[in-house]
């Protein structure tokens, strides 16, 4: 896939591999990949990323939200330029997902010290906290813990035995000393793109337009449970062929709006009827449509577009769909065109071919982007697979990525900050 | 609804109500209408109902198979006339299904008791155990054991600490015992329709042409899993879309066949999706269809219909189906010839009107059918409404269809026995 000779990368592409089969070794056996967040391989998985994190001379520390940061500190200071991902895993997930990124923000500390490159500005790489769902059931812990977005109210969410103030605690954290941080200059995540795009078109690296906004609707049909065998046909009230007729048309409502500019999917990903008994017509169905929108706009189109559907689903089955309910809602966060133009440059400039695109998933870089200056580069991943064990990144994409940002960290160094 | 006199009727609407209420009476207490086989109330059920068939001077006794019967001896003999049907209800079911059946077969010996009407016959009143899918999960319990019809494996399956050998012991029969009845001369059960086409038509009487096949066919729709915010929806293989776009068309070849002579119906009353997680593209969907057909060869048909919608469907989603599989098969069982003849003329006898119809429920007289001549007639009952606590069927429905099996009780008294 890759366009350039890698010969001439200023980062090492085999020091990168290496970080990143040593960690996939940090795994639930016979359950590949697995090191989710607050468990004791995940701190085992910190303690070798805190060595290679120090191997590289960065000075190292625990944030009070529990994120582990290695620090270079620069010749002037005057803000912190931040490049990080995370090192937890879902479940039977990848070896690439958040790895990747944190890996190559290393890579680019250690490609700076190899060249003796100093910036003015401290840099820190940063292992966020829990950006998978973890066992507490939420996500982004870490990143939203930095910059003081994470509700109050997440403290006291339990599990296994314990609150998540005291599983912040465990990995190092404090949470008694919450703050957010003000020293943001500029922050740069590298990331597996979970999708095909890339990959299809043969573009080495996405230039990340937006984290796209995440709408949760959940729709109810409600018909009548009949005699499966006793009512005719033409006089039932069959709550699942409805719901099969929205299933269909919320698709189509999303295809449309993926064919306009901005990223735009529709899912139905829970569906469940009632009483699923073989022998008795659904009486009820319910199902969780998850939309994601570049633009805050699409999303409203398709909103009200899901109101006409549930609307006029249930005239024609003769069902009751309650208006669809909102019921979760974040708005996409663009990132800062500033350094999506450093970036561009950055891969310009080395002649690796790069496109704009949305992130569909949410990521740290939403957190840090609401904050302070933030943007986001995809690398392709195979077949879009990703949350699975068969999550595959080339380590020539995943070095040539990690270029650009080497490029970009140095460029950013360079900008003035805004405020002085 | 009646379109005659009731005044005139051979039968007492008033005792055959009261019946109907003193055993409603009999249900779990914040939970109507729920006396389930096998269960205490159960028992104080029967033990109304054997009381009343001594009272009408049956002569009582528990079979082998667990069935309750009241025997009212003929002049002649030569073969038992039997009318029944069953007091066991489901869970939160309804007051008439079973119950109306059973009642209308005791009014039937007592009107004929009260009019010094001997029969040559032995006429006998059945209570079948177990009708209703019971806490041993199968139906048809004491009608398939009084016919030889009860699988041995059934005995050894278990619920609440004990076997069902055990649970029929516990009502008074003896599976040691078992044989399979050759006295029956012919067989009757009046039942709800448990549908509409009665009450929209405004007949009175649906004669039961057969009882219909049912057959379980499933389907396993394999897509594949994918992030629902990354992965663009062209490139897609949504289990639930596929799986959405078979359950319309199912309906859809089940609704040419209802359209065709002969009853049919089909419904997916099964469906689940894997992964079921909001972020997640459903990678499996399981559905089962339940089909029911008074011709056999409209079911093989429909299979093959559904053969065809599964690999159309596969293909144009890009998601794999197997061959869908038959996992349960009941052929479809005709009710009597001549027994209908006898039925039809009774109901003219007296102005009744009446319709032919199939059963698209499983009823005892399938399976008495099997070995002997027998047929049913449905009444109507409300909104097509059972197996729950609205269920409702007007006395007066019941007195006609009650008087008219009295009509046709002694017409098959009347008739020679074919052997002889």
């Amino acid at each position: 896939m890759a366009s350039r000779p890698l010969a001439n990368l200023p980062v090492d592409a085999a020091r990168i591999a290496a970080d990143i089969e040593a960690l996939a070794d940090i795994t639930e056996p016979g359950r590949p990949w697995t090191r989710r967040a607050f468990s004791p391989l995940f701190l085992e998985g910190r303690a070798y990323i805190e060595r290679r994190m120090q191997d590289a001379g960065l000075e190292t520390r625990i944030d009070h939200a529990g994120n582990l940061i290695g620090r270079r500190a620069g010749k002037k200071g005057g803000g912190t330029l931040i490049l990080g991902s995370h090192s937890d895993t879902v479940p039977e997930g990848g070896r690439f997902d958040g790895i990747a990124g944190l890996i190559a923000a290393l890579e680019v500390a250690r490609s700076l010290s190899d060249k003796d490159i100093e910036l003015d500005h401290d840099l820190e790489v940063i292992d966020f906290l829990a950006e998978e769902v973890s066992v507490f059931g939420v996500s982004c812990i870490g990143s939203r813990g930095m910059t003081g977005q994470r509700p109050e109210a997440w403290l006291s969410r339990s599990a296994d035995g314990r609150d998540l103030a005291a599983g912040i605690t465990e990995v190092g954290g404090d949470v008694t000393m919450a703050s957010a941080r003000q020293d943001i200059k500029g922050f740069l995540e590298l990331h597996i793109e979970q999708g095909t795009v890339l990959e299809r078109e043969g573009v080495n690296i996405g230039m990340v337009t937006a984290i796209s906004g995440i709408t949760r609707v959940e729709i109810v049909v409600e018909g009548r449970a009949d005699h499966a065998g006793t009512t005719t046909m033409p006089f039932r009230k069959d709550a699942l062929v409805a719901a099969s007729e929205i299933v269909l048309s919320v698709r189509e409502a999303g295809l449309e709006l993926s064919k306009t500019p901005g990223h735009f999917t529709a899912t139905v990903g829970e569906f469940a009827i009632e009483p699923n008994a073989a022998n008795v017509v659904p009486s009820k169905v319910r199902m969780l449509i998850d939309a994601r929108a570049e633009f805050p706009a699409d999303m409203e189109l398709f909103c009200a577009r899901v109101e006409t559907i549930a609307a006029d689903t249930a005239e024609r089955w003769g069902v009751t769909i309650a208006t669809p309910e909102r019921i979760s809602h974040v708005v996409a966060t663009p990132c800062d065109a500033g350094l999506l133009q450093i970036l561009e440059h950055a891969a310009d400039g080395s002649g690796t071919s790069h496109r704009r695109m949305a992130s569909g998933a949410g990521h740290d870089t939403g957190w840090i982007a609401k904050v302070a200056p933030a943007a986001m580069i995809f690398i392709p991943c195979k077949d879009g697979r990703s949350h699975c064990a068969d999550e595959w990144a080339e380590t020539d994409d995943i070095a040539l990525g990690t270029a650009v940002l080497f490029q970009a960290v140095q460029e950013m160094d360079r900008q003035p900050t805004e405020k002085s």
